[in-house]
């Protein structure tokens, strides 16, 4: 089969990879579409140094043989993290957080830029009827965004401010101004704001001459820009009392002063993967409003990774 | 009237301060006695270089004169933060939060190490009959330590790391351990450990060869210790998805790998002043086991703030 491999090195194209087997427990699934996240692009610059193997990890598909026969045929996002289920951490429902998990494309589990993929079959979620699967896709990535509300209350009453304009900050945004709080998006790119029209407030840094947005200060500021000077800009923006929410990761260590967060009393909350099902209720709704991806073939690659688009995916066995 | 003034450099006895006289809305209190903290040492360290006065912030007295009658005669203890009224933050129930506050003792207001000590009327909490007056200073520290869980859910069911061995560290695990909590306490010096028998388990650092604590993870873990290395335990002691409550304030910068709490989901939570309320109750009903306090006289300032007893304080008006 075809599928996009990272070899250490680089991601090279193959067309002679062998079709995988599901074991016990698992599935077969043929890929529709998979999308490149920011994270395949850290996978290629080093961040996962012993990983080998097929690359990506957002995919919509259809099953195609099963441990349970039920899923058979039905169109399927599946989550990333599959964990050892003995731990501390599996035990206590937080198998995204064993020691020991596996990650699709990234750690000890091929990754769904392929034409099949073998996911545990507890992992999968059925797309409901009627959501077509580039919407599907957006799935993990919004999922990620609405681990911010299932970590931290959302007072709809509350101001709340996304520091970031990228795509991880667009679905930050996008969840939380259905909460009905008051929005405001922080970005660097006056351009990519643009995008954010509708959602709330925007705020350029450097702050253009006399506008003031930042001597405001906010009882959430939720930290999705993927920069150092993030955290900084937070913990300015940040109400006594108040909570940062971090969702940026950055390789290297940040110099904080951490006296401040106590003084003022200040929750910082890191916040990574989140659940499917509510984002499939949101995509299937309508509610988030999807920019359009831009596809590649799996023999483009290099053009899929070096794409600027706000999201770039591979379409594998969907319509084009 | 007697009291202790820092003058910008060191503690002064003076017997020749004028009595304050108090304002609407406020009270006159006859001292006590005052708690020394550690905050008062670090003042003499230029924690607060602007301020000038009447040191301390710990006290128990009896009200003199006030802006309400009904206080006359009633024993009370009192909030060292005074804001001003009109800000967002004292409008909505963190005037401890006030970027205009006056805080005794420490900002723009003389604190309680005199024979007199003037204070808002709405700060004051009468003392309880019964409950004696040594022990009732214990309030606004015990106070502190209840913040914790007044900012973080406490599950009994669960377990908890304090690090710390101090004053600060005890009060939080004698909080802590009435929640039925499984309790560890972490700290550097075995003979400060012995004070916390009874209360959970301790255990040192560094660790005996193979006793094995530290590979042990917490669902909480209390930072008390006072020393910037305690974030790095922390860190390290903390389960996934866990929380750390920083209680410890530092000066200068901390560095720290924060995208380490992003993965892992953790959460900080900054801690301060507490609430009076459930200290004066806790303490009523004897269920915060107190070590004696050593007091001074006024004219002891130095030997009161060197002192090395778990507890020092000055006996000004109470009974020695």
């Amino acid at each position: 089969m075809k599928g996009v491999v990272y070899n250490g090195k680089e991601a090279l194209f193959r067309d002679d990879l062998p079709v995988p087997s599901p074991c016990a427990a698992q599935s077969r699934v043929r890929v529709s579409y998979g999308g490149v996240c920011s994270t395949d692009r850290e996978v290629l610059k080093g961040y996962r140094p012993d990983f080998r193997g097929v690359m990506g990890h957002e995919f919509v598909g259809v099953v195609e043989s099963s441990s349970d026969p039920a899923w058979v045929g039905k169109t399927v996002v599946g989550e990333l993290n599959a964990g050892c289920g003995r731990c501390l951490y599996c035990r206590t429902g937080r198998e995204k957080h064993c020691p020991d998990r596996k990650v699709m494309g990234m750690a000890g589990k091929d990754g769904c830029f392929a034409e099949y993929l073998v996911v545990e079959t507890r992992l999968l979620h059925p797309v409901p009827p009627g959501l077509p699967m580039a919407d599907a896709l957006w799935t993990e990535p919004l999922a990620a965004a609405l681990e911010v509300p299932r970590q931290v209350h959302i007072d709809p009453g509350t101001c709340i401010a996304v520091i970031g304009d990228g795509r991880l900050a667009y679905l930050c945004a996008s969840v939380l101004h259905l909460y009905g709080v008051d929005l405001t998006v922080v970005g660097k790119h006056a351009s990519k704001l643009e995008r954010f029209a509708g959602l709330g407030k925007t705020a350029l840094i450097p702050e253009p001459e006399g506008e003031g947005a930042f001597s405001d200060t906010y009882e959430v500021v939720v930290e999705a820009s993927g920069s150092p000077s993030g955290l900084e800009l937070a913990s300015r923006l940040v109400r006594r009392q108040g909570t940062i929410v971090l969702k940026s990761t950055y390789a290297g260590r940040a110099t904080v002063d951490m006296s401040q967060f106590v003084v003022n009393e200040v929750t910082i909350v890191g916040s990574r993967c989140g659940p499917f099902g509510p984002a499939l209720r949101l995509l299937e709704k309508g509610l988030i409003k999807l920019p359009p991806t831009e596809f590649y073939r799996l023999e483009e690659q290099k053009a899929a990774f070096d794409s600027r688009s706000f999201k770039a995916g591979f379409c594998i066995g969907g319509p084009e």
